[in-house]
């Protein structure tokens, strides 16, 4: 099952510059491996804001939950989902 | 998985007194048949409004539109739908 | 009576870590007795987010809130509460 | 229970003046015996505008939509609840 | 005139336990007076959340801002009115 | 007591062109009326749309809601009232 | 460049079934040609509701209106369009 | 003055093809008057929408607003108007 | 030309109750300016809340923008402004 | 392709003086080589508010937010933007 999903993420000023440094460098390494499963199909960036909107793929929303909550800056992500059906002329 | 899903029925005034009958006779057995199979699961009344809140299990999206959209009332049907996740306390 | 019940919580960043595992302990032992009593009877995530939506039943809207209110997390949680009638057909 | 209820009613133009002067006089009957009962406590006038707000007592939301929809003009009345908490300092 | 007035409130981190402590009881003790003087009529708790709806009673919208202004959480109070004609019925 | 008052009016095409053209003449008769009588102070145009916002005096909310029903074409008119309070610089 | 496209169709009761059937048709055969051509890069059916979202690409907004107001139903369509930038981890 | 101006227009069905005809002719010739008298400056299809916005300068607001009520489709325009300062860079 | 001109000022914690009187002192002077000249011409309270509606008349939108920034309070004021068209009966 | 670009910028009271006006006088700097090379067509301040509404062109979306992320104060930006389509009557 496919999902629309945005977020913008807003890190603290509390964090240090390598605190906010090595985020980055884990953020992008665990996105690779969602890549590599299959559960990150696309990926695009908001113009004009530090937001993305991606399609994803998992087995039902938990899943999805599971794949979103893995990401180290996701106590940071203001996330919303849109469940998507397969369209008849799809198929 | 299960969904949230939220719906108000608007027959416009064209249908006659029988075609809405029989679309109420219709619309209860459907749902009679989408409670026995397991697809709709609880039914609310938003109270004051022609409107119901109803916890729905379907194996994704694309099944769950194809249970919505098998109502007889459908075409007339605004629906509105919320993925849910498994929480952990109800593993 | 039954109601749907949805919140996020966002605890404030001078706790500390001991505070919040606390929290988190006592949050999860309210939370336990509320089902024992049949308070709080399903809750699920919000994929995605730091939030739930719960069906609770309480007698009326001042016991669900003195039940709401003695959750230990109660001071940061942001609380929507929409009432639910019954449904004809669940009768 | 207490709940704040507003409505507003929009008869559509098909009905006559006969049909809408007969609606009108229902619904003051109706209207007069919730108060009698005890359900309906206070109406006000929404300044401006063909709606009301009003302070309802009923045992819970179905209660309250049972006598909502006793109201003649329920078919083409928008309403909207929220549902009240005693304050302690009324206690 | 009547007005429904709603207001949530929330006091700054900065405030100590005791000045928390002494707003309470100041702002219960104005509040009692605003209720012997009838400017406060009824009160009601948003279940589930920190905020009241009230019906208050003024001469008109300055007498009330006078009156809410009185109370000594007013600069943390986020305030809401509406105000209410009277419905014909009720005359 | 001082409101600022905005309306925007929709006649409905079944009006015919002679009476619309009376609902006009008579709209005007009544707002200058109003006007003589002091409850509408200002009156202005909302930039291309039909709606206007108007700065109107009366004892109450009841008694405004008087004057705005006494229009022609209040049935036809929706209406937002906001209530003022008299700013301390003005007095 | 790619764009986020989503739109729902409501067809006015006014249409014959001859005409709506002649609609959808064609409908369908343009879609298939945008397809065809790499402007209708993906299409999902937003569950529960007659309208989709999808993924499409034109060299710019202009081209893309002119492929969305090419579809026989685009008078009845209701149209939103979300421009999307490459994000980084894509190139 | 510059004002930012967006509008959608709803024909209604009720006019004959003939009168929709006209109605375009004479819409945009008064657009093409209103550009050489330099009140309308640029226009933008806002795309998959039946909707424009434009770059308009006058006066004031009610220079703007006889000049948008000249258009011939103005009885069935819906309007948004966005009042513009001068930004100093552009001095 | 007139404006509706409505904002709220939220003064940060970080000043001093000096810096606060002082401004209050300094932003009363400047609005008292503003009304002899003739751009402030009325001020109303927004009752419940820390804010203002105001009429202020300016030659355009350039020249109201820079009375309002000349208000010291101008860093955090939430400020929004609604241009008005003179009525054909204002004449 | 040209694009309405809105945003306002909130600078952290974390920054000193003088990084405020380094931002301010490389972000004028930056805006200047952008009007320059015909990427930033026109600026306008919205009047009562810290925000900008400007006229951008580039090639796409993601050469927007190039441009746009290029200027010193993006991270503090606020920016929403709208795709522009060319309208019959410019061409």
């Amino acid at each position: 099952m496919e999902f629309l999903v945005r977020f913008e993420t807003a890190l603290p000023d509390s964090l240090s510059e390598e605190q906010v440094a090595d985020l980055l460098v884990r953020e992008r390494a665990r996105a690779t491996e969602l890549r590599g499963s299959g559960v990150l199909k696309r990926l695009w960036r908001i113009p004009g804001r530090r937001g993305v909107v991606g399609l994803w793929e998992a087995a039902d929303a938990t899943e999805l939950h599971d794949a979103l909550s893995s990401l180290p800056q996701f106590p940071w992500m203001d996330v919303r989902i849109e469940p998507l059906a397969t369209h008849p002329q799809e198929q």
